[in-house]
């Protein structure tokens, strides 16, 4: 079954992806970082039975500990599990659906994260999504829920709703203008917050921004998922602008085609310089300089990262096979 | 006709031309640095006369006062004129043969200066075929030949034979390896110079040198070649041999595929980064990476200089179109 990154979604040139995470704990029991084996065990296995029980057959279970360290990375690259689960094993698991586009983390920070992601810009449909697994567990399990505060979480910083709605876009014109911190700042005055996706804040690699919203507290899911499609609305228009003025420069022109060059003929390439030249290529296809599905872009950023290339060829080790390896990846699906 | 830089010849994987060079000055003339326009112009009329007499019916005859300046640098560019003689233009003339093998530059330093060019190595078959134009000239003309020095030239490092031979080499794998400058010191020893072909002489471009002899006293003609081609060969040998152990270094290969899908690609490219890319492509074709014929590539060498490019778009002024019209001959000449 084709993995949900691989599809085509709405606003697709500027956005990558929409994800929802609801926090969920359940009544009388301790926060996971305070229970004992036996404990997360029985919360796992409720939350399973609950799945399975609403004909939920398309999903997974896999326990943490069942992993190894490469295979839980992956996950995580794949936005699968936050990096944080990836080191834990003790008692932690994850629900998966075939294609990928849900997740139930247990026993991370809080009891139950339950996860859906899709392509471009669809806000409502994985809310939606969410809320329909959310009302299943609800059913069968007694969330930790205070009529003031609303959900309570192990972080206060989720209390409330204990959403987190996030949209993943590539910003390059935004980026090459140095507009991006100041637009963090102006949305952050309205409670969302933008940060790089991969690579390290400061040099956030790719292009690529995280843009999600940071109130839980006082406000409803609908609301905060309203206000987030509607900024994110608004930096897309901006970058669809910066791109116009940056393309009408011919040396922007040349650096599409310079990067697209590049990444056709690699024969040795790292996570960091893909992403970078990536950025060029994925600007060129959404403005129609270069024929290359934006999905198929996308797909590829997800699967040329360190852990997820490793694993594709039966566990790599060596750094050099494991550029080779990914710079195969790379020829192969940007053949035009 | 096709210019003689577009066709393959021996040694091609290292050796990228031959030239020789021949001085030459008629007696009872000043040499041209004192000369008169009305001298200069009889002696052009004379070796003119000589040429098409000797049945030259391919020959062109151009003054250079005629040539704009682009003109004559491009002329420089194709090693037709020195580039000294780019910038002279009061009585001085050139005759030219169609595919521009044969070029005879009149009062230049000296009043004749016969120069042929080959593709490969081919020192016997260039001095020979400058030997025949020398004979025609001198049943016609009387040269300045002193018994004891040999032909009198205006600079007195030519005495003697007058006669310059030099190789064009590509030694990307002795560069890479930091060996020119202790073969040039080896070779000085013998006699031999190497020297940057283009670029500045401390960061040759496109790993492109010169090697040539410089005695011209007390040694025949025959032998001085004779010495070039055996170090030709011998520099050559340790080219290869470099090059194979370049090549087992799997960043190698990357950096040949990454340069051929650069210059697949560019829309703007200045020379020196041409230069700087063109040899790992060179390097690559030559050694089956890539399937490119060589001689395309030794043509396009010459084809993208500046004054070349600007020319053959009908003297392209700004830089930005000179860069964009360079990079168009790029792509063209090396989709595969």
């Amino acid at each position: 079954m084709a993995k949900w990154y691989y599809k085509k979604g709405e606003e697709s040139d500027v956005v990558i992806s929409t994800r929802v995470r609801l926090s969920r704990n359940i009544a009388d029991y301790n926060f996971p970082g305070r229970l004992n084996p036996d404990e997360k065990a029985k919360i796992n296995e409720a939350v399973k039975k609950a799945i399975l029980s609403a004909g939920g057959a398309g999903f997974s279970y896999i326990e943490m500990k069942d992993l190894s360290r490469l295979q839980a990375i992956s996950l995580a690259e794949r936005h699968l599990i936050s990096p944080e689960f990836a080191s834990e094993n003790e008692g932690s698991a994850l629900i998966i659906s075939e294609d990928e586009s849900v997740s139930i983390m247990l026993n991370e920070e809080d009891h139950i994260k339950i996860q859906v992601m899709k392509s471009g810009l669809a806000t409502s449909e994985v809310y939606s999504a969410a809320d329909g697994i959310d009302r299943v567990l609800g059913d069968n399990l007694t969330y930790a829920f205070d009529e003031k505060l609303g959900y309570l979480t192990s972080s206060p910083t989720n209390l409330g709703t204990a959403m987190r709605a996030s949209v993943l876009m590539h910003l390059p014109a935004l980026a090459a203008e140095n507009q991006i911190f100041s637009l963090a700042n102006t949305v952050s005055k309205l409670g969302i917050s933008i940060t790089g996706a991969y690579g390290n804040r400061r040099q956030p690699a790719g292009d690529i921004y995280q843009v999600s919203n940071q109130i839980t507290l006082g406000i409803t899911e609908e609301t905060a998922i309203s206000n987030l499609r509607s900024i994110v609305m608004q930096i897309a228009a901006r970058e669809r602008t910066a791109s116009q003025r940056e393309l009408k420069d011919p040396a922007t022109e040349d650096k599409i085609y310079r990067a697209l060059g590049v990444l056709q003929n690699v024969r040795l390439i790292n996570t960091n310089e893909f992403m970078h030249l990536i950025s060029s290529v994925r600007l060129g296809a959404v403005n129609g300089i270069i024929n290359i599905p934006v999905e198929k872009i996308n797909g590829l950023i997800t699967d040329i990262q360190p852990a997820t290339v490793s694993l594709s060829e039966g566990e790599i080790s060596s750094i050099d096979a494991r550029d080779a390896a990914r710079a195969a990846k790379v020829r192969d699906a940007l053949k035009i």
